[in-house]
């Protein structure tokens, strides 16, 4: 187990132990020697642990997160304005991404032989930690803002974790968290642990596509820890000389809440916090994204882009995928495919370019507003045959 | 495409336009030639479409159901007693077991080139449908009881079925859709479109344990339409001389209405209807199943049992799979594994054996009544490191 920490932006390296973030202030990520990882062709590992050679642990506790479809979504390829692959992350265990990197860090304190973890998180993140604690036979703190809703507290519940609603700021609270002496160990969304998690998907994605390259991946961006995921997938593929031409990296928020999109747009070298807004997209409005800084270098570096879209594209991006690819995803899902279509519009991603979005979370965990009553029509039993050919002959 | 049906009963033929039923009243089955099937080692077709050669269809619209996780949770033998295995089909692409014989009905339906589906539900497979139409650019028509839950309703709306809330009896309601004249092909749940999908569960579980086989299978039942598909699988792979010993199939009911264990307790050949009462386990609380007497069957001819749970034991062994195994499932997927738990309490299953349950559907889709505010606590900010500390040193 590899316990190596490299800051991509200075270079300076940490241990694990060290702290949490390199000493110029930005975050740290495992340091793998990729160099000479091949694709594990007839490898039988379940999930992403068949990329367990570039993971700081080689396995985890419970259902093994990954090997999530990778769909090619040619229905919507008109609409939407590219050729279009949808990466089903909600098909996960607990319905989102956050299976991946929660499972690296179980993993890891199971393997360090320590009885507690942690994290700070808006709901995905914290129900993804309190199940996989459960299946490890961790103890388990989460630490949630006081607005979050009930329902997601209740999933949350089913595993007995220890649930803190915390009263004060949310950036602050994931800094305090991760600045604690304690003998539990945080996951938060940035740390290098789940860093490490997370980047699986990307190899997923480069590995279904290979040979070939996929022209672009989009996805919805808060914390930017999924994004240096990503990104830190692209840098040890193409160290592995398995990919020569990496794919364009297109992140995408809220636009009431866009301090990503915002650094990008004005051309600045770095993030920094804005006064967020309210957005349906939940589960991505950070205001003060901690790896955002290293976001935008990857979006750079790979030719991408940080945009936000509105709330009304969110919402017709979350009807298309329904109507359309019978898939329903959370909101702040919806948001990256909405990112693609603006991007398509505006004449920056082809028509003919091949691109995934990643799907992060599963809409079916979640309640709309919806007036069941308009959607419905109730009969009695003896009428059936004429109410259906009522509607089949309209 | 093969259209020959084979009642399981009398042997007598038909195709699928003569009818749903054998005329001797029993239900059909899709007649399939599996004498020289073998398991397709290095096929990369996606879920269960590597089964395509033993299927009516060969391919279907939107995400490929199955290829779920089949997890050893070894956590839970010593409580439940014997070594389990989970098969989680709450990560198909809808949450449940029903996307599989859905991809079967609506790729059957554009392979016919005919515009609409139908189906009769409680929720799981009218969600189920309405994604996979959408998908296939179906018209779809769903026909649930009035008492349907507002959050289910909500669910399936999204895909933007025509959904009908149907006054009269559940039993009559499914009879009467499958005796209409109209262009809605009904795939309700132990049609053999539907049951055709549905066997490959069995095939996946099958595969997986080759050349071995487990001792038991474990599912819940309703229409028994499941039930059947898993048995139609031990069928087929007896004749293609890939299992000698078929797996013990054991199907589970709520105690509260339970018209096979009944009939299986009395010593009876035939179910009959029962009063049903009220149990947590909504899904599969079905008084009068279609398949009921073939499911008898299917337990007689493997040496297995159908028995019923109480909604206690249900809720243990929902508390069970989520605080020990990090799996939520919807109560009625706990009452399988409530029944194998009860099953090798009675020494009907040893502790050496290997047992698979079936956990048909994620328990993400609903609510329970939970008292949020006794499950967590609200703290400030400022207190948290001792209240960290005060949870950890416990
Ligand atoms: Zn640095
Ligand atoms: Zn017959």
């Amino acid at each position: 187990m590899t316990t190596s920490l490299r800051c991509y932006d200075c270079g300076r390296t940490a241990t694990l132990e060290d702290g949490k973030r390199c000493v110029c202030g930005e975050p740290l990520w495992f340091d793998v020697d990729a160099a000479n990882f091949e694709w594990p062709d007839g490898d039988t590992a379940e999930g992403m642990w068949r990329y367990r050679d570039v993971l700081p642990v080689s396995s985890g506790p419970g259902v093994a997160p990954g090997g999530t479809p990778l769909h090619r979504a040619e229905g919507l390829d008109a609409d939407v304005g590219c050729r279009l692959s949808v990466k089903v992350e909600g098909q996960n265990p607990t319905g989102s991404f956050k299976d991946r990197g929660t499972a690296v860090g179980v993993g890891y304190v199971l393997e360090a032989g320590t009885d507690w973890i942690g994290t700070v998180s808006h709901g995905n993140m914290a129900l993804s930690t309190s199940a996989y604690a459960a299946a490890a036979g961790l103890d388990c703190a989460v630490f949630v803002p006081t607005d979050t809703p009930a329902e997601r507290l209740e999933l949350m519940a089913r595993h007995e974790p220890h649930i803190f609603r915390v009263e004060g700021h949310y950036g602050q609270l994931y800094a305090d968290t991760l600045a604690l002496e304690t003998d539990v160990r945080f996951v938060n969304s940035d740390t290098p642990l789940r860093v490490a998690g997370q980047k699986t998907v990307a190899y997923e994605i480069l590995e279904a596509f290979a040979p070939d390259v996929p022209d672009a991946i989009a996805l919805p961006v808060s914390s930017g820890g999924q994004a240096s995921g990503v990104w830190k997938a692209l840098r040890e593929l193409e160290t592995a000389g398995l990919i020569d031409d990496p794919p364009r990296l297109y992140v995408v928020q809220a636009a009431a809440c866009d301090p990503i999109a915002t650094a990008f747009r004005e051309g600045r070298d770095e993030v920094t916090p804005v006064d967020g807004g309210d957005t349906i997209a939940v589960s991505i409005a950070n205001s003060d994204p901690p790896s955002g800084t290293r976001t935008l270098a990857a979006v750079r570096d790979t030719g991408g882009a940080a945009v936000s879209v509105t709330d009304d594209e969110t919402r017709d991006a979350m009807a298309l995928l329904a109507t359309t690819a019978g898939l329903s995803v959370e909101p702040s899902s919806a948001v990256a495919l909405a990112g693609v279509r603006a991007l398509a519009r505006d004449g920056e991603i082809d028509a003919d370019e091949e691109v995934v979005t990643i799907l992060t979370g599963s809409g079916y965990k979640e309640r709309f507003d919806t007036d069941v009553d308009a959607r419905t029509r109730t009969i009695a039993l003896e009428a059936l045959a004429d109410e259906v050919e009522s509607v089949v002959d309209r």
